[in-house]
């Protein structure tokens, strides 16, 4: 079975952990990895969900954290602060900073973010969850997801990771921005494999700022479409809030409301120019079961907390069932 | 009285902590600094001179090694090993690294190499020996001694930081090439500071890779043969050996005695087209004075050895002195 998931960094990370214990050893997972929260920082391109999903499945994730690299140190941040260098609210440490080295120097050199991308992922693979997974940039072109904001009584438009960190998603979301979508392409393999997908899976990662961006590249929400695969997805929200990061700002900011039905039905169904077929919704959100289905999506509600291997993995057989069923049931 | 230097790292840098203390108020001092040992690394521009002379005089540096930063760990350079990379032979510890990464920034904003030390030094100086001193490189154009040598039976071109920190300057020197030398300026500052001086200094720095370069950038050594101030240098070689570094092998390999008296005369003096008014040579190399003196060099043997503020502050004194004694005496 071939199975794509369009990943965010922390739920993402985490479901693809429980979908690599769950599928058998010849199923194949390809991870489209949104890349619209890539940043150029101190002359570095930093990637932070591409890291998450490497160091989450490379073993080398900080697990408390739930990002950066574990046994970590932040002294280059600390004397990047001391020269009086402004951007020092990002999360910048030392063993972190190799990747970013690594990885703009291979950009510099002329290389495509796939091919740093594969160089990074080579050394964290062995013996790894990593190794079970095909990891894709959702594009080689930069793609940058900016919020226009007020900050201080001053209407301005900062980059999402300003938003988030340095702002703690505290000020309020006027409109997002994906700038050069328009221009950006898919990465090599991404269509291709969307297109040979058996189930392609929406784990619980942002809808605005994770999967939003990914399916925003141009081709990729039509290849959603024409696949012959179902599209399942997993709701970031739970009992109207979200799991975690800044979904639920995000929403409001958009007039979206924080509900998991709410995010099914932003997303859409496939029928319906949409990209779901199927939706999985807490057991404690059971009561959005029907409103989800009356969008043309079949949704059940499973537990969806990821709070240990055991859970991790019964969501993603959830996920692998509700898809099997539209597959065996047609859509 | 307007005093210049020339410098590479250690031991420049230790004569400025020197002259430092050994000069008036009113006194100004600026150091020329070689920026032939800078290397791209990682894609970082890595300036270890001018970052020596700068962490030295700074407060900022290791005492115990004589180079880097203060409490440092090595945990981006541990990584970067670990992604495989080849060039982790050089010491690029984590607080450090904020450094390049700002020069380097600000190098690809377009800013100068003479630009970026500015902003470099301005965070050391206040309250150091730093403020006390203004900080030239010697050119804002590349420049890199490349070392000829032998390396496992194979001839070869190596960056002399490879030759130096890789192979512990134990492979042959067959021949030293400062590359782009031909099409370098001298930085904003040089000549005018060389023509502007009443001492020009050239501290126990090395002759071939440190002080060879600056001379050689287009206009000092013309700078130096027509400066109304006296030039005076302190020998890096005492009793036949070099204090530190590898200028015995360096000196060895072209040919060059490796003696006090032998560098005086390489770098020749200022009455027979080189560059030297004066020179000091160790008590331990009296022998040597009579020898310099016969090239045209005035010489004194004075204790050259920088063990501590004390005997550094007098070698400052010594030079000034002899510097004093020349202009009033005329060449």
């Amino acid at each position: 079975m071939k199975i794509v998931v369009v990943s965010g960094g922390v739920g993402g990370a985490r479901f693809l952990q429980g979908l690599v214990a769950a599928v058998a050893p010849a199923d194949e997972v390809t991870v489209v990895v949104n890349t619209a929260d890539d940043l150029w920082l101190f002359g570095l391109r930093v990637c932070p969900d591409l890291d998450t999903v490497m160091y989450t499945l490379g073993d080398g994730i900080d697990t408390g954290r739930g990002w950066g690299r574990t046994d970590e140190t932040w002294n280059a941040k600390h004397e990047l602060a001391a020269y009086g260098l402004d951007e020092t609210w990002f999360g910048l440490g030392d063993r972190d900073l190799a990747t970013h080295l690594l990885r703009s120097m291979r950009l510099r050199e002329g290389r495509t973010l796939s091919e740093a991308t594969d160089e990074l992922v080579g050394r964290w693979s062995p013996g790894t969850d990593l190794g079970r997974v095909r990891v894709l940039p959702m594009s080689d072109d930069e793609v940058e997801t900016h919020i226009a904001t007020t900050v201080d009584g001053t209407d301005t438009v900062i980059h999402f990771q300003e938003f988030w960190i340095r702002h703690g998603a505290r000020v309020p979301v006027r409109a997002v921005e994906y700038r050069g979508i328009e221009s950006a392409r898919p990465a090599p393999g991404v269509l291709d494999a969307i297109a040979a997908a058996d189930v392609v899976v929406l784990p619980p990662s942002n809808p605005i700022v994770s999967v939003g961006p990914v399916v925003a590249v141009p081709g990729v929400a039509a290849a959603l479409r024409s696949a012959s695969a179902p599209v399942v997805g997993v709701s970031p929200i739970i009992s109207g809030a979200a799991v975690r990061g800044m979904a639920d700002q995000l929403l409001t900011g958009l007039g979206v409301e924080v509900s998991a039905g709410a995010v099914a039905r932003h997303h859409g169904a496939r029928s319906a120019d949409g990209i779901l077929d199927g939706w999985l919704v807490d057991t404690a959100d059971a009561d959005q079961v029907a409103g989800v289905e009356s969008a043309g999506i079949s949704c059940r509600a499973v537990p969806l907390w990821m709070r240990d291997p055991a859970t991790t993995r019964q969501l993603a057989t959830d996920v692998l069932g509700l898809a099997g069923d539209l597959r065996d049931g047609g859509r």
